[in-house]
C-alpha cells in the first residue's frame, strides 16, 4: 500500500516490483516480460537501439519535476532517438538506482506514469534493473528499442550540398522554460498560453515521434535529434556529412518570435542554443514533407552558419560549465 | 591525451568520445556503431534483453575496485543474466554517468577493460550514454542483448517435482572476498590460492557463459543467475515454479570446505546466501549435463530445504538493509 510517508527500504524489493508491473502492459512483441533472469523480445532482424539516463540535481529538480515529469522526459529522449533514426520504438528497459529514503510514492508514480506515456507510443516495458544508491543519489535510466520497417537507418552523415535543411517541431521552448524557472515561475501555474508551453516543454517534453520515420520514408537523407540545441546539433550533421549547414533567420523568424514575450532578449539564444527540445533536425535531397519547415540549405564547406555569419557550435556539452 | 591529473571537466564530451571509440570493436552484428543519434544491429527474430547498474559506495569503493574490476563486474553482471535465458549475448549498450571531477583516467580504463572484455565474450559495444552527475556521483550501466539461437528461452518456471537441481560455478566465493576485504584484506595482494579466488572473484567475478547455452539444449527446465545468494535465488524458481527445492548438504560440501580456511565459521553462510556469485542454478528433466553437479532435488511443495530443513530467503535485497 503507498502512503506519503513510506520510503522503499519499508517494502522489499519483491513488494515493489509487485507494485509497479501492473503499470506495464503486454504486447504481442513480448515474449516474456519483467520478472525473468531478462526479457524476451520479438525484434529485427534489424534492431535500433539507444540508451539515456536522468540523474536527480543534474537533470531534474524535485522542486520542479514531478516523479511523472521525469518519466515523461526520459521516455521522450529515448524515444526521440530512435525517431532520429527513422524508426518505431517497440520496447523499453527502465531502471530506477534510488537512495532507500526515497519515497515510495514517488517511485511508483515513476512507473505508472511511464507505463502510461510508454503504452500510448505503442512501447512495450521489457524489463528493468532496480537497484539501492548511496545516500543523496536518485537515477533512472531507459534503454529503448525500435524498428525500421524494413528501412535503411537514416544517419547523421548523409547530408550533401543543395539538400534542404528543415526542423519538425518547436525550437527553444525548453529552453526558455528552464529560464522561467531560474526566474521563479511556479512550474505547476504560468500565466499564458506560450508561458506554460515553454513550462511544459521543460518540464515534460514531448517529440515529433512519427516524423521519423515519415522523413526516412520521404528520403531523408540526414536527421538528429535535437537535444543539445540547434547549433550543436547542427554541427554534429554538418561534421559527419563533411557540408555546412546554411541556415537563413527567416526560416527562424516564428520561432524567435514566439519566445520574445517569454525571454526577451534571450529568446535568439533559446532557439539557436537552448537543448531538450528533441524536435528533429533533418535534411532532405527532394521536397519537404508535410510538417517540416525548411530553415536553411546543405552547401559545399564546413560547420553552421546563419545568415552567412559562421556559428560556433554552442549548446549544451555534458561535462564542461 | 590522458594523464593522472585531468578530469572529465578538461574535456568536451567529443573529445572523451574519440579516447573510448577505439577501444569498442566492431562486429558483423554491428551496422551503426556508436556515434549517431542510436545504434542499429543485427540481432532476432527473437532477443533477449537486460539492464544492470552499479552505483559507486553501493556496489563498488574505490578502495577496493578498479575502473576495470568495475567494467569486468558489470559486464559479468549482464551477460549471466542472458545466459541464464539459455541465451548467448551478441551486443551491450553502455551508460557511465559521472561527476566531472571523476578522473579522466578512470573512464578510460573503465571504457578500455569493458571493451577487452566484450570482445573476449564475443560481444559488441554498439552505443551509449555520456553524461554529468552531480559531485559524489559515479554511476555506470549495460544494456545486455542476446540471441537463444532459435530455442526456446530457459524461465524460472519450468522446474517440476523430479527434475534435479544443479549449479554451474563457484558458490560463496564472492561474499568471502567481500568478507576479506571487510576485514582489511589488500585488494592487490592475497596470501594464497583460494583467499585470491575469492577477492578476485568478488571484485571482477566471471560467469560460465556457454553453459547457459549448453543446459539449454540438455532441457533444463528452469535457471537463474545466482546474484543474490543461492537461497534467495533458488526461492525465486521455488515460487516461480511452484514447486520445492529441496538441497543436499552433500552436494555443497566441497564448497563449504573450499571457504572454510578462508571465512570460518562463515563458510555456509557464504554457500547458501552469498551474493553476486554470478554461477547459474537450473534444474534438469534427464541428464544433468558435463560442468554441472547436482546439490538437490524438485519437490512438490514450495520454498528451499537443505537436509529437510526449511530455509528463509536468505540473501540480498536491494533496499532493505
Amino acid at each position: 500500500m503507498v502512503t506519503a510517508d513510506r520510503t522503499l527500504a519499508d517494502v522489499s524489493e519483491s513488494e515493489l516490483l509487485r507494485e509497479i508491473f501492473p503499470f506495464f502492459a503486454s504486447s504481442a512483441v513480448l515474449s516474456v516480460g519483467p520478472g525473468d533472469d531478462a526479457a524476451v523480445l520479438r525484434t529485427g532482424p534489424v534492431t535500433v537501439a539507444t540508451t539515456d539516463s536522468m540523474v536527480r540535481g543534474r537533470d531534474w529538480l524535485d522542486e520542479w519535476s514531478t516523479a511523472g515529469d521525469v518519466a515523461t522526459k526520459l521516455l521522450t529522449q529515448n524515444l526521440a532517438d530512435i525517431a532520429a533514426m527513422g524508426a518505431t520504438s517497440t520496447a523499453i528497459l527502465v531502471s530506477l538506482l534510488a537512495e532507500p529514503t526515497t519515497s515510495l510514492a514517488w517511485a511508483v508514480e515513476f512507473a505508472r506514469v511511464l507505463g502510461e506515456r510508454a503504452s500510448a507510443a505503442a512501447v512495450v516495458v521489457a524489463g528493468g534493473d532496480l537497484s539501492s544508491a548511496p545516500p543523496g543519489v536518485l537515477m533512472v535510466s531507459v534503454t529503448a528499442l525500435g524498428d525500421l520497417g524494413g528501412r535503411q537507418p537514416v544517419l547523421r552523415s548523409g547530408a550533401r550540398p543543395g539538400h534542404a535543411v528543415a526542423v519538425n517541431g518547436t525550437l527553444g521552448r525548453s529552453a526558455a522554460g528552464l529560464a522561467l524557472l531560474q526566474g521563479g515561475a511556479d512550474p505547476q501555474a504560468a500565466a499564458d498560453g506560450i508561458h506554460r508551453s515553454c513550462l511544459a516543454h521543460h518540464l515534460r517534453p514531448g517529440a515529433p515521434l512519427t516524423a521519423g520515420p515519415e522523413a526516412a520514408r520521404a528520403g531523408a537523407s540526414s536527421m538528429i535529434d535535437l537535444s543539445d540545441g540547434l547549433l550543436r546539433d547542427g554541427h554534429r550533421i554538418a561534421e559527419a556529412s563533411g557540408v555546412r549547414l546554411s541556415l537563413s533567420p527567416t526560416g527562424l523568424l516564428d520561432d524567435h518570435a514566439a519566445l520574445v514575450p517569454v525571454v526577451g532578449d534571450a529568446a535568439w539564444d533559446c532557439v539557436l542554443a537552448g537543448g531538450e527540445e528533441h524536435s528533429l533536425l533533418a535534411t532532405f535531397p527532394d521536397d519537404v514533407p508535410d510538417g517540416w519547415r525548411t530553415i536553411g540549405l546543405v552547401e559545399a564547406g564546413e560547420g553552421v552558419t546563419l545568415d552567412g555569419a559562421v556559428q560556433q557550435p554552442r549548446g549544451w556539452d555534458h561535462f564542461r560549465a
